[in-house]
């Protein structure tokens, strides 16, 4: 599958004039427990402009004030609230976790409260450290339910056994054959590609000015936002054609930036997608 | 009565010389309840822009730094405050309450105050979760003040009877005839209407880069900003003006962008006023 | 004396080379008490931008995150510390009392604390409800020192005893004449004044899109900055051309705003300053 | 050596493709205790801005919310927190000490914590207090590490124990060699000049438009994140051309600017970086 513009636009269709906020999906973003609150914001901030419909987060209660200043459009509540997070969970179409998670003991009891409610018809997407909790976790004991998949090199290895310069695409399947079918892995390195089943598409755009901390976690946003907003389109497109946006929009800012900053990328999502709408 | 850039001009006149921030009128905004605190921060935003002359909010203590974080016009204080909340009430032209507000005990405490203390001269303008707490409530009981209503289908449904394939202008009317007389109805679609009595103005603005969340809030903090303002114009023509400037600013805003942010039309409010008032 | 940019130009000279931030005075603001946050932050922001060599603020220390979310440029503290406030005040050229201030028992405790150790060469500007604490005190009683005061017409009616209708130029400087010599009075309405002694100089800025909460508080912010930075200027010139540069810049952003914002005006100021420096 | 472009565009290199963010080095920024919060959130907006890869910042703990409402970029934890503070200590290439650091008790105990174990392979920047605090120490027994310090005239009097006139080229080197060899100095006033051993560089860029709060804070932000991303660089050569950099952009910007603040100077780092390195 070529990757490009041409995609993009087979994912980012016009809105119909007749829907709500509804109809663009309704999310929860759980993470930025302390001391990483930065990471959950800007994976919200990322999800927002990105077209979810209602966006959610679950955090430390102190990094609520942070969040607002950027956000005031996500609602946000205290993460160790069981019962309110067990009703947006029920509520959610798309569940990201991670950014900005931690692996501390609240870290793991909140992913194993997911991961025990999480439904079949539920996208799941397990960014950060989630992935290094989830490394620990016998593969056959995740749940059934739509899974996305987010690591950097160093987080795949702790999840497939296969040390970095092992990582072919040859490995990586074979790795990620061993979650249940229709998981999408998003590989993320110099070179990131986007895996499901045997299928495997390669990005071309992205560059060394994205090597900056926040980049992923906004990532992670955006594959959220795109799940949430795009529910009829095939997963797998939608993800991969977040990925490229991601990506295709750093290297635009990268043109007069050495470094490009995660939330600049966000801010450009909107006029991006629309570009690519009409 | 048609809706547009004419009409905008006929509410939206040039502010007289001899005039100071009290001429413009005091506002109190009701709402951001945990976890609800970026709702009445954007509606805040949102009034402010739209020219009120002293804007106070009352909110959950917590939400106080995000709200000067992005407006330190805006005072502020904890709506527990009872004697303060009294106070404020008392010298505001038009009080909002709703945006954020949830349906707590708190929340239902604090609407049932401004119910039995609102008065005949004082504009009340009513949205989100305040829709469904009157909903429950018996028409007949509603304190007698200038009422606004802006609900979206499902709230109209609580409100009225009706479900939404239910209403039409027609079944609209006679379930705005329930409350008294004057009261202002914002029905808010993807074809919004704004009703007063036997009128109806139908909006040919707007569209789904606006379905996203904090629309609403923003919408009722500029509508609650145009009551404050044009005290000496007709109330349902300033409404009206309000709701069309509001999805004016996001078509417009749409050319660049496949979603619209709620805080970005606040921003662009003040060019647009100067453009239409001169 | 004519108030336009050539008095401005006399003011707002190019800076020698050989400086450092210690040459452009150090400000104390005090005020923000809760729930009136957002003035001082207002006034701070103004401040800086302005050129104040080190500006520090003395406030309710729940509404130092939100200052800091705007302005790290300034420090910040509790005001109730009563050691700290006195070492800031011993060490300022020109304190600010009054933006926010409220007419609390902690806010007259604090004024009072100024009062008695404010010094003969220190500059004290004094606005909003300090005003009106002051208007209940004994003018001989004032303190020798470089004052100036920001009164609307409604603080001066209580610190004149002059009705609005009542307050004509030589009322105002009857009034004034109360005051120690030398006392500067910016005489805020929709048509400002600055007096000193028997010299009035009247503004020909300024407009009716200034009348929004918080533009005083920007105002009192430029003051303090102009006289903290051209400590070697004529304090009169150099309070009167900050008042004529706040409704200047007013001015030019109402062209395209039918409300213009404080925090507006305030980013304006270093643009506006080099233009005039040149 | 001659500072301009042309020594920037020998350390300012195109990054390598084949990168991640830890490529770019780690870096812990310690400071902003109160009152003086504001000072490490300009230099971790410094520091992000410049491209280094991971930023952590320690310091107090009700500071994290505004440094995280202008940078959710930076990972923060509470400056007390001993076990946290040694771990990311061990884990930093680049530690920055002392911007809004005081002279507390607590600023003494921090400092010490990081004087006894930073290592002979670490780079350590000692800014503001902390080379106050640095001067009541014996220089023999400072530690054997890469050290680099920022003092501004009077804080480099208390170092070297010579009064301002008396900080010629010579008196300086003098006093520079009581320190470890290979220390650089970056001797800041109106003619900032930069040393290591004999060298000496002076900068023929800045202005008084920098005269104002936090110029300093943004400076150590600068040198910190070119120590951490240019770590294959010529130290001396990096943290000349960090000092370099700070004022060209200033002298840019104060072409319209008569003042000129430091979290402008930020934001425009990441253009005039990529010109630099093309």
């Amino acid at each position: 599958m070529k990757v490009d513009g041409d995609l993009a636009r087979q994912v980012i269709r016009p809105r119909l004039r007749e829907s709500h906020k509804g109809s663009y999906g309704r999310v929860l973003l759980i993470g930025g427990l302390y001391p990483y609150g930065g990471a959950i914001i800007m994976a919200a901030i990322a999800c927002v402009n990105s077209g979810a419909g209602l966006v959610t987060v679950a955090t430390d209660r102190d990094n609520i004030t942070a969040l607002h200043a950027h956000l005031p459009e996500a609602m946000a509540f205290d993460f160790g609230e069981r019962d309110r997070l067990l009703d947006n969970l029920r509520a959610a179409n798309v569940v990201l976790i991670g950014s900005g998670l931690g692996e501390s003991d609240a870290a793991r009891q909140v992913l194993d409260l997911v991961l025990a409610n999480i439904r079949p018809d539920q996208n799941l997407v397990v960014d950060g450290s989630a992935l290094n909790l989830l490394a620990k976790k016998n593969k056959k004991d995740l749940p059934d339910c739509h899974l996305t998949l987010t690591p950097h090199q160093k987080e795949w290895e702790r999840l497939s056994g296969f040390r970095i310069p092992e990582q072919t695409v040859s490995n990586t399947q074979k790795a990620l054959g061993e979650f249940q079918a229709g998981t999408i892995l998003v590989a993320k390195s110099h070179k990131t590609a986007v895996y499901q089943g045997e299928k495997v598409a390669h990005l071309e755009v992205g560059g060394p000015y994205q090597a900056t901390g926040g980049m992923g976690d906004t990532l992670a946003g955006m594959i959220t936002g795109f799940l949430a907003q795009f529910a009829s389109i095939d997963r797998y497109k939608a993800v991969t054609v977040a990925t490229w946006l991601h990506s295709a929009i750093a290297d635009d800012l990268a043109k007069n930036a050495y470094v490009v900053l995660p939330t600049h990328i966000s801010k450009a999502i909107p006029s991006w997608m629309k570009k690519l709408s009409i």
